[in-house]
């Protein structure tokens, strides 16, 4: 199956729209879990366990990995979501950008050693920078378009040619990089309005929204502007809100809880 | 000493703008290294000890490492280099980009982790991304700019309130985020008229400049449309032209005697 087609099926089984952001920071860690060596393997494998059943995909990112030295415990928990959950895609947050022979590299870190589904990669560098993601024609190629983060607006809300960089990227990622359908987007639940431009232009493409929980997103503003016409279309996603929900034995159980209480908020919208 | 300091030290002693970038690629190696564990590192440091002296930086390429699952050997190879060759900056060009809290994971990940100088950062998501690696303040942050790939001009060409968006790129980051002298910008070689368009902009930034050697670029145009002053300025980079320069055991001779032609090159036009 492709990442399409195995988000799709998500979407559906899980009736969730929910994506769980895999930011592991053993700062945050419960107590118990902090002399671990393997301790964030065992914290997002807890937290995957506890909300597989309410996400239409898991996205791990991979700097609080390499940070720590441990993209050992990275590969094992990407292994663990196939095994455990088969049919919830992961998506690789690397937000990986270079030239195409390095990108070619890129491509084998994310899809062959890692097995992600999807990758999310920057478009400063142009269309060869994104191909030999596309190369791998099962896995989905998610693009950096408007983000959430407040320096965002810096060069993406630059005006050219009569519209916007973000909508530009929109644009030549929709209409003319996106010939094989791998490709969605990421667009940030900071700026709604935004959103709704970009759905615009791009058809039904999947969009990766982050923003909402800890940094502050509309949820039914995010649902209103970004779902498709069969109500899904989305993937919202929520990290930190989740993940430190709990601060003891408990935090998986608090994480699931919170997980619930946000696809069904999501779902209230759709 | 801070990176900017150690660069300007190395142009010195070495008189060379010459930076050699180590992107290795395990099926171009001499047939001698294929068995070994550590071939990757191996094969480097062989060429890091044969054109240390003609350098003035090296440059590994993080994907070539992770695509292998080979972060012990990039981390050996930079310590080999800080230990065997003192001096001579490391930049980890992993070419990152993400909102603030993760980009303090990748500032650890390049600086702490693998105590490069200086790390390639992607400008696509503004100020706040930058900052984080801005915190470590010895180290150097060299923003993408204009890139030397077919795809650069996709995004980078576009006209945006009278300038490219490169050239806002070099606006920004020259004068309003190089608040502390730590940036330095990408400008590649197949482009000798924008080099000059930055320097421009910039002022004595140092600019980092791939695209000579296999991609193509111009020596005489490039040092002419880039060097300061005092005719330094310049990390001209290649790669593949001098580490894949030999196929056989006498790979790292051959790679030094490209590395002090190239060296020699550039410094005819300074």
């Amino acid at each position: 199956m492709t990442f399409i087609e195995q988000l799709s099926a998500a979407w559906q089984k899980n009736n969730s729209l929910l994506c769980v952001g895999l930011d592991p920071d053993p700062a945050k860690f419960p107590a118990h879990l902090k002399g671990r060596d393997d301790k964030i393997f065992e914290f997002c494998a807890a937290i995957v366990d506890a909300t597989a059943d309410l996400v239409c995909s898991f996205k791990p990112q991979i700097a609080y990995f390499a940070a720590r030295r441990a993209e050992d415990q990275l590969e094992a928990l990407i292994a663990h979501i196939h095994e455990k959950h088969p049919g919830i895609p992961v998506i690789l947050d690397s937000k990986r950008g270079d030239i195409g022979s390095t990108a070619e590299q890129y491509a084998v870190e994310a899809f062959e050693r890692y097995k992600a589904d999807a990758v999310t990669v920057n478009p400063y560098m142009g269309r060869d920078s994104v191909e030999p993601y596309l190369a791998y024609p099962d896995k989905g190629v998610i693009l950096l378009c408007r983000t959430s983060n407040p320096g965002g607006s810096d060069l993406q809300f630059l005006e050219t040619n009569g519209e916007k960089l973000y909508e530009r990227v929109a644009r030549l990622a929709a209409q003319e990089w996106n010939t094989s359908g791998q490709i969605s987007l990421v667009v940030g639940a900071t700026f709604p309005a935004e959103i709704a431009r970009v759905r615009a232009i791009v058809g039904d493409i999947p969009l990766l929204v982050p923003g909402i929980g800890a940094q502050g997103g509309d949820i039914e503003a995010t649902v209103n502007a970004g779902r498709t016409a069969n109500a899904t279309g989305l993937m919202i996603n929520s990290s930190r809100a989740i993940l430190y929900a709990g601060k003891d034995e408990g935090f998986a159980a608090a994480a699931r809880k919170v997980a619930l209480e946000t696809r069904d908020a999501i779902n209230q919208y759709r």
